[in-house]
């Protein structure tokens, strides 16, 4: 028996279903078992622009380049840099007409999310883009059950003002059960976040 | 005298007032001269996101990284690492709920911009992000004359269109003139392609 959502979709979010997936997914050459957050991210990113969905692309990595060899006939060679601290967050770009801006974070915490996964600055750079009428969000992984969340900037923002108020340093699982929203696995693309952007109406 | 466009905007496109302002920024400390056009775009996104009026930012270089070590007790050293081709725009970000996405580069040449400035990527990118509702352009600085240009994705795309059918490699001077939009040098912000956009009222 296959349950429905009242908006018509398939229900996915039963524990013993996603056993039988992960199962399946062991035999699978589709599996993305295995895959980081990060792998299945772009490959939702990519299925989103091939598909003409939405344009939108992880940054690069932000390195400070310190040393650079430019060997002849060959192509330049960074021998010196460094990892420096995203301002940022990790992905954008634009959906129907929208602008999109999100980080994607897990933790292998079954209980709570440590909100040591953000940086002042990339809460700040959140807050202006919900100023300039952006959309903005963040994508977590409970990674020992595989269960990825979508939670609005708003709700992220009360959150670490809690933090800052002296309050716990990390979300409890029950309130991002009950403020954010679930995103079940799905096989193209694997994380559509746009579907549950659109079901919220987000703006 | 101080000449006023119509909408208020006092006139600086004129070549002496240009030869003014260069002597004047040789000696002011807020010469912007010597300054690449990556650091006054820089400065321009940096007076836009304190000012509350865009949220724009350049993109990390894009690094293929190769070998990394660990000192212990210390950073993370990138000990070789290659650059590689941007698949997307150098900028973007969020303006009045508006996704922006643009690219900029200067030239020597005094009578056309090479398209050899632009990759196949860019364009595609550029093409998919007009086609989701956003904003792109590129900017364009002719380095001997210090002149700047706004120039719509539309038109880069017909002139990329041109060359891909066996046309000119470059776009004439007098083409980027005629259907592109000069932007004059300020001092805050240093150039404001924003303004710009607004009074072409894009999209």
């Amino acid at each position: 028996m296959v349950l429905h959502y009242p908006n018509g979709r398939k229900y996915q979010g039963n524990t013993n279903v996603k056993k039988e997936e992960k199962k399946l997914n062991k035999q699978n050459s589709y599996s993305n078992r295995g895959m980081t957050l990060e792998e299945d991210l772009n490959e939702t990113n990519l299925y989103y622009r091939t598909h003409n969905i939405a344009v939108i692309h992880k940054k690069p990595i932000p390195i400070q380049i310190v040393n650079v060899d430019y060997p002849s006939r060959s192509a330049a060679v960074i021998k010196e840099a460094y990892f420096r601290q995203a301002s940022t967050t990790d992905y954008n770009g634009v959906w129907n007409g929208k602008y999109i801006d999100f980080e994607a974070k897990e933790t292998r915490s079954n209980s709570s999310f440590p909100l040591s996964n953000f940086h002042e600055h990339q809460i700040e750079h959140m807050k202006s883009v919900v100023q300039q009428g952006g959309i903005t969000f963040v994508i977590l992984r409970f990674a020992t059950t595989d269960e990825i969340f979508l939670l609005e900037g708003k709700i992220l923002f009360f959150y670490w003002e809690r933090m800052m108020n002296g309050g716990r340093k990390s979300i409890k699982k029950d309130e991002i059960i009950q403020n954010g929203h679930q995103i079940p696995y799905g096989l193209h693309p694997r994380i559509d976040y746009i579907k549950k952007i659109q079901e919220l109406n987000l703006l």
